[in-house]
């Protein structure tokens, strides 16, 4: 597993309401993506996460975006550190091991079958398989 | 103006509401990926306009998005073939003259600045300029 495989963007600019605060809000993304980096690293993943401005999705917090070289994009809202890290990783397993980025309806967890914004297609000229 | 510039995705699953219409839906992507095409091809441009059979944003047709190798992808929603053809094909060769897929903000049509789904950035090691 490794960055041809995929690369999992963060949203770190996303709000999530938060009423016990002073502001009203937090920005979970930047958590999440450290969580999920300390995660694959204690597994011996060499998947990197890398923490992005924004997605511009901005009301389905945390959003984040698999991508690989020659396979689909697949961009997926509404994840939490807290509940979703196993499945985030799972799921980030199972599309770096695939060949095209499209995983099996049954073999997506929870959040990733609920959580989907959007998805797009590789380029024609760098389609794998 | 070529591939390696822009290549265009138009979603031809989406259904939009036709209370007019015996089934309630039509599914306008088909056309509009024909139309624009046309318009391209009329206008001398080898931007290609590839129809997907779905973008998984399903609730805002059309959906298209915008994608180049080394550039930020960008998917727009709530496209009409009717009202947004001109507007699609300038925000199409503003993101083809772009070096990263990012163009300035005055410089998007009032759709393109409405219809953001989503974005994502391009690979690290696939990035431009």
């Amino acid at each position: 597993m490794s960055e041809a495989d995929l690369t999992i963007h963060v949203c770190t600019a996303c709000r999530r309401v938060r009423a016990d605060l002073p502001e009203g809000y937090d920005q979970p993304g930047l958590a999440l993506a450290e969580a999920l980096a300390e995660r694959l690293i204690a597994k011996g993943s060499a998947i990197p996460v890398l923490p992005v401005e924004c997605l511009a999705v901005c009301k389905r917090p945390c959003t984040v975006a698999f991508a690989a070289d020659g396979k689909w994009t697949y961009l997926i809202g509404d994840l939490e550190t807290e509940t979703h890290l196993d499945e985030i990783v799972g799921a980030a397993e199972a599309y770096a091991a695939s060949a095209n980025g499209i995983v099996a309806w049954k073999e997506r967890p929870p959040s990733f079958r609920k959580g989907v914004v959007a998805r797009v297609p590789p380029l024609p000229a760098r389609q794998q398989g």
